[in-house]
């Protein structure tokens, strides 16, 4: 289908919005009124840069306050519309959007607001352009399309129609049974918004919060589906009122909004793919569809950007985290560690993609790999959902590795069994004597925090979502001795990948100062599980792992709250492990190793009895016991020396 | 009366926030158990350092979900209460909050709750503490103040009382009338809240909005001056749950704390002091009362800190702006510019206060001064609102003026006319030939107008509201094409003189840039008043001033709004004047200069007809037109060379 956006929607200066528009892909724009009147050119100049972009003007918005206003305004409101109708022409688009009066003396009669439309109606076909009518939530008098579309059923008039928003809609839980009624030529417009679901005024919640589809929780295929299956073929076109869109870089925001269109449309084609009407089936060739969601199976390994230096004490802490030095790259200064299902390779190689992520960001995790059934296919869906791809230098006999560049530009290397069942080291590593790697105490990959600059939260949300196929779970927040810290967990549909993303809006807190030091994100934790907790804890403390040390008064509480024996609440203390316990008597123990250089630490953690969280009730205690060792481990010499 | 604060109040370590507590003058603290659990001490470790820091600890908070619990769960609450009334005895407290129960599952039988509560008041009894039980706005059963009160009455413990919460009170519009009933030694506790009025989910407003009193919104006095009628001589304490003071520096936040404490008692007494009852009477000893709030007469002076070379480049545009050469100080590198009333002055001498701002800010505005009926007296208030007094160095014979540290660290002097009638010039300047001023076509100091860190927004308001008694007008909330910007505006009683405040939220808007370039809070723009708007710019042209461009399309948009002449309107376009008009028919008339050095810019401004705002509805095509100006304003050389 057609895309298109609202200039509203981004940052920036007219011809900035619409370059970026153009550029990612959209073969339209709304032309929302303040941006023209604040651009220094004229209508004209802003149709010819439209055409130089190949873009077309869609929608001129919004016109306010028309409709069943005090009887001595009338005449003056449509002198007022009649001005705009002649802007229209300059700008070469024949739509405008009418929203319905917010004002407080609005006169709540429907044949009086049929007949202000009705004249309106006329003074646009004389003009020759198309009146969308569209129902603010917070209108006056007509709130819902419902109204909206018994009104103009009643004016009855070629030009006059319903414009839809998603939001308008969605944002009042309104009743959905009636938009089929609604034939796809009366319908004159569509606007798309998605949002999180918040407990307030619906006003502010429009104005500050809309987000692209996929990236917040309304349930937008069941919006979209019925229109389309009414014989809607216009555009589908974005609106977003957003306070990070206003700030974040122009580019980067309307690719997103391409990219949510896209997973709008594959998601709505899901849903009525599963319908049997034959109007849901008549609309499917419309809608796009990509390769399918890979399948998922873990973490094949994760790969940190490193020098020499960094390097050395990285092996080090593997080393005693229980790591084997298993493999060394045939061509390149890179080398495996493993233990158990869990592969970890440092890359140090001058001249190379980690290379300059290490210079950029200093030592970091560059990549991650995910084990996919079909990595060609998993590559092929991010390429149609507009993700770039990479391909590595490889030596002879090496294997190339379908990956794709994440939001923050590190890479995600997608990894499949291969027809031959060898694996992906087998052709690039020199493999040691160790390369088995130790069956030690930790078993796989738990999950791997990033922490995010906070503007960045949106766009990886709908990437993860569209890309990977990946699901968000809930938000939390968390109190950092320095500000608020909010957190949200993607996993992959098995539950086999999990990635906590963070981020915090001040300043001080432990991500904010981490996303500066980085220049941007990086990994903030990795956890690997075990399936015995002391053990492990016994076995790091043996080698010479420093844990992060929690204060005796957590565990006072934890014998309180949960009504833990003495001897085991002992135990815990005595190991610095946490503990939390769900509501289906689901258990986590974890530890936290002490910062490798005030970057990112490691968690090894124990789950029993399906619990399927993330310790969120732990992570304040971790935060502050962070903070007051901080200044504690910059005084002390490095452990590892 | 003795004041408190929660510990949860401020950001930091539970160290960092007892010294900063202890420092900002309060007696006593309510320990917020997580910043106990996280402390990396015993409890006895934290009251000894209360004690050396001369603290009391005068609550424990909170306990939660106890009353109306499941049956087979009240036996684990009583000794999961006993743990902690053990803890408090560590603590050295005798006192402890008991939130009403949030659970869904809560039984909601007032007879069950008093009976709970009397087997946790008989526990109490033989720990010899104090239970107060308090509603939660958004408690499951029990949510106001009023049921509260019911349940202790029937329970009649002496160690089960009250505790009173402004937040949870008067967040839900709750009733007010039964606060006079309840007996001052019933009531265990008092927490002060003030609050934006958010329309919005009242337990995420109380999480993450609530501020200081003075603030906020909230009409505290009418909250507190019951309490105070029915007996209550404890503490009042601030229990304040704010992002932003969560992040903010935690010396300043807990200062300006205090201050909200003496402005809330000032506020309640003055409530009280007018009730012809005789338990209001009896209270007001009790009440803070500082020298009464100073009448104003408008700006005396701005100053601008600069060195010579941007002094004479400042200079060059008061010139063009019409202003003369009034007077050179007499001992220091400062000189007077005047027209009509208003005096700007420029300091660029070395060693000076002045210096030390332009070093750290650049060119900029240290200095304003308020014309006050007492200086004397002003300057008393100011300290007694704890603020910081400045005494700059004077040479013989020169006049000592008074003056009072803004919450930039800038100065604010109070001048007075003083007994003999001589001017503050007098003393210190050598007046030159211009000394009376141009009578030119610029009147007055309509407003200035500052930009700060977002953070800071809360503590200015304080400040202002208290120290002076200005008032503050609604908030704006204004787009930059590069995000956010919200606006709010105090004025002295008599409106003589207006500052509005402006903050973002995002990086890269005018305001954002201008506070991250000059380290700081800093002028935005000075507004001249003038009679005669189209007289003043035709002479600003005239002599060379360049004036903000103002796109055609905000002229044609003006026109279909508000119905004016065609001629009027093109008056308008061909001099780039902004106009407005409020409901009332009152008129602005108003016209931008380009940027001093993409530092400040200055507006001329005309009111008609009683208009009070300050063109809101124009900030955002003047924010657009700066951002499409500043390219070309780069490439262009400096307009006064």
């Amino acid at each position: 289908m057609q895309h298109c956006i609202a200039t509203v929607s981004l940052s920036g200066t007219l011809p900035e919005k619409l370059e970026a528009i153009a550029a990612a892909g959209f073969q339209g724009v709304e032309i929302f009124e303040n941006d023209l009147l604040y651009f220094d050119g004229s209508p004209r100049d802003v149709r010819r840069l439209c055409q130089e972009l190949g873009l077309q003007i869609m929608l001129f918005q919004p016109f306010r306050d028309f409709e069943g206003c005090r009887r001595d305004r009338l005449q003056h409101n449509l002198e007022r519309a009649e001005r705009k109708f002649e802007l229209m022409h300059e700008l070469g688009t024949d739509r405008i959007l009418v929203c319905s009066n917010v004002q407080p003396d609005v006169i709540r009669d429907n044949a009086v607001l049929a007949d202000d439309l009705h004249q309106l109606a006329e003074l646009a076909a004389r003009h020759e352009v198309l009146v969308g009518y569209e129902a603010l939530a917070w209108g006056q008098h007509v709130n819902s399309y419902r109204q909206v579309w018994d009104i103009v059923k009643t004016v009855d008039h070629p030009n006059l129609g319903v414009i839809l928003d998603s939001f308008h809609t969605l944002s009042i839980k309104d009743d959905l049974s009636r938009l089929t009624e609604i034939p796809g030529d009366k319908i004159v417009f569509l606007q798309l918004a998605d949002a999180p679901i918040l407990n307030m005024d619906v006003l502010e919640w429009s104005r500050h919060f809309r987000c692209f589809p996929g990236q917040g929780e309304f349930d937008l295929p069941a919006f979209l589906g019925p229109i389309l299956q009414s014989g809607y073929q216009g555009p589908l076109s974005l609106e977003i009122f957003n306070d990070g869109f206003r700030a974040a870089p122009t580019g980067g925001t309307a690719a997103d909004g391409r990219r949510g269109l896209l997973y709008l449309e594959e998601s709505t084609r899901a849903r009525l793919a599963a319908s049997a009407e034959p109007s849901a089936a008549a609309v499917l060739p419309q809608l796009f569809v990509p390769a399918p969601q890979p399948q998922y199976d873990g973490v094949e390994f994760l790969e940190f950007a490193v020098d020499e230096a960094a390097a050395s004490r990285l092996a080090r802490w593997f080393g005693k985290l229980g790591f084997a030095h298993a493999g060394q790259h045939k061509s390149k200064s890179v080398n495996l560690y493993r233990q158990g299902g869990i592969n970890l390779i440092l890359n140090s190689e001058p001249d190379s993609f980690a290379h300059a992520f290490f210079v950029a960001h200093g030592p970091s995790l560059c990549a991650s790999a995910f084990r996919v059934n079909d990595s060609a296919q998993a590559l092929q869906r991010a390429k149609q959902y507009r993700a770039r791809s990479f391909e590595s230098r490889v030596g002879p006999n090496e294997r190339q590795i379908p990956a794709v560049r994440a939001p923050d530009g590190s890479l995600q290397y997608l990894v499949d069994p291969g027809a031959d069942g060898s694996s992906i080291y087998q052709s690039d590593f020199d493999m040691l004597p160790g390369a088995a790697g130790k069956q030690g105490l930790l078993t796989g990959i738990d999950h791997f925090a990033l922490g995010l600059p906070e503007e960045t939260m949106d766009a990886w949300m709908l990437f993860f979502r569209a890309v990977y196929g990946f699901k968000a779970e809930n938000e939390h927040v968390l109190p950092d001795p320095y500000g608020l810290v909010k957190s949200r967990v993607l996993h992959s549909p098995d539950g086999s990948i999990r990635i906590p993303l963070n981020i915090s809006e001040n300043r001080n807190t432990a991500i904010a100062r981490s996303v500066s030091t980085y220049r941007g994100s990086g990994v903030q934790h990795i956890a690997f599980a075990t399936d015995d907790i002391f053990a492990a804890v016994a076995a790091a403390r043996e080698s010479g792992v420093p844990l992060l040390e929690i204060p005796r008064n957590y565990y006072d509480d934890l014998a309180a709250r949960f009504d833990l024996p003495d001897e085991f609440v002992a135990s815990l203390a005595a190991a610095n492990i946490l503990y939390d316990r769900d509501a289906q008597g689901g258990e986590m123990l974890h530890v936290y190793t002490a910062q490798f250089e005030d970057r990112f630490f490691f968690e090894l953690l124990q789950r029993r009895a399906g619990y399927q969280q993330y310790g969120a009730a732990n992570v304040a205690v971790r935060l502050a016991a962070q903070a007051q060792s901080r200044a504690r481990q910059q005084a002390r010499s490095n452990w590892y020396d």
